[in-house]
């Protein structure tokens, strides 16, 4: 057999000069990623607040997804993790392992959608590396933001009498990854493409997650699935949390491929990479939480309660707990 | 045909838990890695210095390395940034992509390695992300110093007339690797395993380069390849290169392997993975390098020198330049 013929690829340097260092022009610091690391100054009375998460091919995105929107949510889902703990976003360092089938439209498409979400959340990239991978793409993004110091959101800090919140709707990115492998065949292509977006392009709620920062006793970003989430924050908290079911935040799309019952509300509960902020605040908080909704325009709904105790429980309408085999998403 | 049984593995959490939490206890800013994020103080009059590398099975270590100098790899390239830069390791990020063969053993071993160069080098794990992959083992290190503001070494910055020195020797890694791919079968043991050792376990000359601060008008890591490295900093300089090649240092085990010629010169200066110091100063500058090689013990040579102009040179006795067709490794 003939070899395939190499893709069109810009050169690893020429890569770097053409596609990367643009992104990198508007941080000094960032020596146009032409130097062996970039430089971070933080203003007196800030810390820095730094994240990494990794995305991969056939784990966390599909090969035939399009390549502006891998990049998107390679970076939003650490914009997701800053935004939770109220820290306001600046920078991001890029690494990039790429397989022979890439090519220079792929990378082409896949610059062009952090340009556009570096304009849309105001940070730059300042640094990475490119690799060759032998078989599938791995993005990993380490995202660096700002915050006062001592005042970054942590998961500990719950405690009992606490009310938990979570905004948005839980559920939909796992409902659109289920129709993107096969179910739901009968939805129609309005409710499937909303579904489907939420899971390929979730939205940090970086304003939301800023404005809880003095009134959240607790944050987290719900990634791997609302129940192990909110378990983390009961675990590294010292709390017992239980959640209504009833009051969880499903969406009428994700109701329109798994019902209306607890069953429904369970997987939605357990799917992941929902990117929304669940929190716990003090009863004395919840005007000013009502008012923040409608002031970032970002629902947030109550949907439970700090006891003393330890675990996480999900109850029905008669407050008996119903059975969740799997809290969450977990790699192995 | 059955499946393979699945290799005994931690979950998730468990994993971090056990394996990785304690590697971050000497960090309060690492939270026991059971946050969303990291939180880093940078001291008044210093200024972060940030860098990221990953390494890949296949691309930059081969399966049935030990786990242990995996590790130690994927975390000493990016201290080799940070030394080469001048900058103090203070503290990394770790993103980890598992296939199914990765069992407890191995990870173990893994985190095993980080511990040792953690005491080593005196840094701190402060986050990280652990995800499924579905063939290789990636690992995506970010690593971060602290420099005093505004003095962190650059590549740009070479100026004509000043001379150029490497730390170490240069070629020993590219042998190393040559050597586990088969050649050499007449090497003696001794000299095949200083070779491989030099290619699995590079040694960041942080020391040195911290002393180079003030000292070196350019620097940087030797990882792409010794001429190619070199021509970064002809590059972002605006300058002109040229390197004495009966002076590029190639140890003796190196000459076992590829012989005492030009040719031989060459391919040690192409080779990459060196992780020394390349650096430029002012000739007024000779006695205190001499001086500094003495202090840390590490052999520094002047290879060559920087002149108006553009490019960089390998000259042999006579002054020719040497023909270089390929002038380091490039991932694609």
């Amino acid at each position: 057999m003939a070899p395939d013929p190499p893709p069109k690829r810009f050169g690893e340097f020429a890569l770097i000069a053409k596609l990367f260092a643009p992104l990198a022009a508007k941080d000094k610091g960032a020596f146009a990623l032409s130097d062996d690391a970039a430089v971070v100054s933080v203003p007196a009375g800030s810390e820095l607040v730094v994240t990494t998460d990794t995305v991969v091919e056939g784990v966390h995105f599909l090969r035939d997804d399009p390549a502006e929107l891998i990049a998107k949510k390679a970076l939003r889902v650490n914009l997701s993790d800053l935004a939770a703990k109220g820290a306001v976003p600046k920078s991001y360092l890029l690494a990039l392992s790429l397989p022979k089938w890439v090519d220079n439209q792929w990378l082409t498409r896949f610059a062009a959608g952090l340009a556009e979400d570096q304009n849309r959340y105001a940070v730059t990239l300042i640094g990475g590396d490119t690799t060759s991978s032998p078989s599938t793409v791995a993005i990993t993004i380490t995202a660096l933001g700002l915050a006062e110091s001592g005042r970054m959101l942590r998961r500990a800090g719950a405690r009992p009498r606490d009310i938990v919140f979570v905004s948005g709707t839980i559920g939909d990115a796992g409902a659109g990854l289920a129709a993107l492998r096969g179910e739901g065949t009968g939805l129609s292509d309005f409710v499937r493409s909303a579904l489907v977006s939420r899971y390929q392009l979730p939205e940090p709620r970086l304003a939301l997650g800023r404005a809880l920062v003095g009134l959240a006793s607790a944050a987290l970003d719900v990634s791997d699935g609302l129940i192990a989430d909110i378990g983390h924050i009961a675990e590294v908290s010292g709390v017992k949390i239980s959640i209504d079911a009833v009051r969880v935040p499903v969406s009428a799309s994700t109701r329109a491929l798994w019902g209306e019952g607890n069953d429904a509300t369970v997987r939605a509960a357990t799917a992941g990479d929902d990117y929304e902020i669940a929190f716990t605040a003090p009863a004395s908080a919840r005007a000013r939480v009502e008012a923040l909704a409608r002031e970032t325009g970002v629902d947030i709904h109550e949907i439970g309660r700090v006891d003393a105790g330890k675990g996480v429980l999900l109850l029905d309408e008669r407050n008996r707990a119903l059975p969740v085999t799997r809290t969450g998403f977990t790699h192995f």
